[in-house]
């Protein structure tokens, strides 16, 4: 099979795959893209987190106010507190390199400082919400750029757990917050990690007008093959519905993040 | 000059730039990224479409829920109507495909409804959160995927304006909202867009704990690098400093999002 074909059966599964459409090595790695959770313990090459924070700041940025920061963290101690404090995900202490993107007004806040000028705006939600936005499209062109390099990467929401817990163990100033991590390092070869596919293309791409009437019918399919690809990969025979149900269904699991406006009025996102 | 040189010294001027790390055609791709206002008419290939959004179904999820959805526009009177809620701006009647990014709850709430299920943790925040950072991840790779392909991009933040008349304009169901907009398109030739500078990496990549002591010297020499740009395209003199101020400093620059709580609560987020 071409290797186009196979790229998107593995991303969608045989039935859902879209027809090839336009394609090069760039799309090739975005779909190639599978998070990884076991590395081996080898150090990145000298100069590569420094591209992958040139690619991370070539993404966009509202307005150009670049609120956001990263703080690349390879400090074995400091690696088993943040673990400890993201619901003990082994792998944060594994991988060489951890990066805790943070969504930082806090620039903006000494820009303030330094002129006398009031930050009139930084009290509201919609900056907080710039803020993790930025760094989430800052973070996804450090993922591509790792990908393209051969390494592999996995995001960690669970970051959010104890935000408070997080800024102190980073310094992190008022008006900022470590919105996600992410593990980058050398995937070990041991534990393979396979191609997650996803809900079929029309159960999120809609034309003109939202249309929910695919859902249904790409959620019964996309189960099936969920459990297919849980089984193959020793987790049990859990389908998607379930895997929502579990997540999406309970309080506990948010992992404490049921308090997060709390926590960012504390770190000082007022959230007006 | 070769050509990591010149991508390192357009992407921060020549006295911020790092020196040269490992480097490829995938880095080369992200780093040569601007945002562009101004479009040719022509349509995109076939089948363009359906490999940017693999390329965005191919992001990283949190915990494989996929809460983002995206609706792609073409109509004209309908670009027309959104570009009317987003600011006026010319580009997205312009290009010929409008994307708006969607969190999407509203998904879960289906898989809710379907099985009899509570949807314990749909009114947190922190929900809105991962929905909105997962449309982010997605967006991004599918800009990726376009640059790849010879086509531009631009983020539409404005379409947070007025998201109640965005959701009616698309008929989004209840906890869906339109996070952010993104024109694509060929970029008009005769309308240059240059790569725009970012801060020296010491402002915003920080080793181990948060540290801005490298922050006023990174702005003051951003600022010059900013003034020149500034000046070279025809925007006249406005420093980085400058710009801060005139968007952070005023509420009358959110557009309107200063009323983004009460809006998310009427597209129903609780954002408990």
């Amino acid at each position: 099979m071409p290797a186009q074909a196979e790229a998107l059966r593995a991303r969608y599964g045989a039935a859902a795959a879209p027809p090839p459409g336009p394609w090069n090595d760039v799309i090739a790695t975005l779909l190639a893209h599978r998070s990884v959770r076991a590395y081996r313990p080898d150090p990145l090459p000298p100069g590569t987190l420094e591209s992958l924070i040139a690619a991370a700041q070539s993404a966009a940025t509202s307005s150009n106010l670049q609120t956001w920061s990263v703080v690349a963290v390879t400090d074995p101690a400091r690696k088993a507190r943040l673990a400890t404090l993201a619901a003990r995900q082994a792998h944060i202490e594994q991988c060489p390199l951890f990066l805790v993107w943070v969504a930082d007004v806090s620039r903006l806040d000494r820009v303030g400082a330094a002129t006398g000028t009031e930050m009139a705006v930084t009290p509201f939600l919609e900056t907080f919400l710039v803020a993790a936005i930025d760094a989430a499209l800052a973070a996804q062109n450090a993922v591509i750029a790792a990908e393209s390099l051969g390494l592999s990467t996995v995001y960690i929401g669970a970051l959010r757990n104890q935000p408070e817990a997080v800024a102190a163990e980073l310094e992190l100033p008022p008006s900022a917050m470590g919105v996600f991590g992410l593990c980058i390092g050398y995937a070990d070869p041991a534990v393979p990690a396979e191609v997650k596919p996803r809900l079929a293309p029309n159960a999120v791409l809609h034309h003109e007008r939202y249309d929910a009437g695919a859902d249904a019918a790409a959620r019964a399919a996309y189960d099936q093959e969920m459990m297919a690809f849980s089984e193959r990969n020793g987790l049990g025979p859990e389908s998607w519905t379930d895997r929502v149900i579990k997540r999406a269904g309970r309080i506990r699991a948010l992992g404490g993040r049921d308090r997060l406006v709390a926590q960012l009025r504390s770190l000082g996102f007022p959230l007006r």
